[in-house]
């Protein structure tokens, strides 16, 4: 069992709560019995360790160590405040793994004919950015794509907040959000901006076709060129006096339209 | 101008972060520009007293100042380290009023028959309980509703996150659960528990006849006996590999499906 709070490959794990950190070595920090649970689960090849107190891998042997060991996984055994040394929280609840990021490409994604996608440019909130992976990964989205200019969505709050489904569907970032929007137009893709300044209401949006919602900013919205270069700019309808919904409600009103008219079911009402 | 931040009047905005003694004196804190403009705009009858800097005394004459001048409310300018004594933020944007509680009561709601409601209990988050009022208000809800076992909606972190909509439509405080859910029966308002356990699926709820949605604790959810007294028990369809959606993007996915069949509009696809 690893004792000791300040020895190298503690450290070693905990600077991984660093951008550049995580940029140098391609890993990044999951930490608590869902996110673990899931990224064991679903990108178990990607798991290069999983730490564990002796209390949590008690509690936690049917759905997290066993798996694990089956699969071939490092485990290890940590005392409670090696484990706090490692993680950022004051409550990582006893396990946390280290991951290879995924490194989904845009190409990868198109191949398989998306129906539905969401990407986030200028998304600067780790919290909005973790709701919105979990949304997208909700209402059955294919990938989620995230421009060079948001948040890291392997930043520890970011992958705290979307609840596991950071391992469910590929997440591609660092793209270009012009040349990304035309490569998916040029795929029949068609690509359109969620804004409160929008002239199509979402329900009279065609959700039918393979499409891709756009989201910007949580403060400004998406900049004028972004707009002119979607497909349509739609805006969920606003039926109270409130002024606009904030960015992740608005993201998972959106996607679960989307959603609704992909299963072709009953329709509200 | 008020300058010196240890004043008893500074000191008395201040207590009033602290719940007992927003419920001894029935006031509470609006911090920042938009809370300030929609309390003035559709609570002015509540607001006791306006505090701004000089700096935002001016930026904000024409939507806060002015109208609240015409309304003959107390406005009184404050050096910034005045306001920042005031308020609980690092950053209070210049602007605070001081409110008093509007205490809305069901019966006040019933009599108006209301079409679209919602009902918290044992909700913990502030952010969360703040999203649900602001999503409430945005799906053109008539009043939400909150169980006494729930986090105070007056509370500087609920008030922030409302983005205003607190004061946009009645929110009755305080409610026993039981009580409450018996009193919206017999008046034919139908209550749909909102629950990850629900046999009915949304897009399959009756969301025409009024009703309300009863939305539970973070982590737990509803309570048996909550969910028994309901007159269904609905859940938000997942697609994908996600366990759930948090409180705040179910309540709001639910409240934007029952604006749809309100608004009896064209449907999704």
């Amino acid at each position: 069992m690893l004792t000791n709070p300040r020895a190298d490959r503690v450290r070693a794990v905990r600077a991984l709560s660093k951008r550049p950190v995580r940029e140098r070595t391609g890993r990044f920090v999951v930490e608590g019995p869902q996110g673990v649970r899931e990224a064991v689960r679903y990108a178990g090849a990607s798991v290069r360790d999983v730490y564990a107190t002796p209390e949590a891998a008690e509690r936690y042997t049917a759905d997290i160590l066993a798996p694990a060991r089956e699969a071939g996984l490092w485990i290890h055994e940590v005392a409670p405040e090696v484990l706090a040394a490692m993680s950022g929280t004051d409550a990582p609840q006893g396990v946390l793994a280290v991951v290879d990021v995924a490194g989904a490409t845009l190409e990868e994604v198109i191949t398989r004919c998306p129906r539905l996608l969401v990407l986030l440019t200028h998304v600067r909130d780790p919290g909005n950015a973790g709701t919105v992976i979990r949304a997208a990964d909700a209402a059955g989205a294919d990938a989620v794509l995230v421009s060079g200019a948001s948040v890291d969505v392997h930043a520890p709050k970011v992958v705290r907040s979307t609840a596991g489904s950071l391992f469910h569907l590929p997440v591609v970032t660092g793209l270009e959000i012009r040349a990304t929007l035309r490569h998916l137009s040029a795929h029949g893709i068609r690509t359109y901006a969620a804004d409160g300044a929008g002239t199509t209401l979402l329900p009279d949006a065609d959700l039918r076709s393979p499409h891709c919602w756009v989201m910007g900013n949580e403060a400004w919205g998406l900049t004028g060129d972004v707009l002119a270069a979607c497909d349509d700019v739609v805006r969920v309808p606003i039926h109270g006096r409130a002024e606009s919904l904030n960015l992740a409600m608005a993201a998972t009103v959106c996607l679960y339209a989307s959603a609704e008219a992909r299963s072709g079911g009953p329709t509200y009402g």
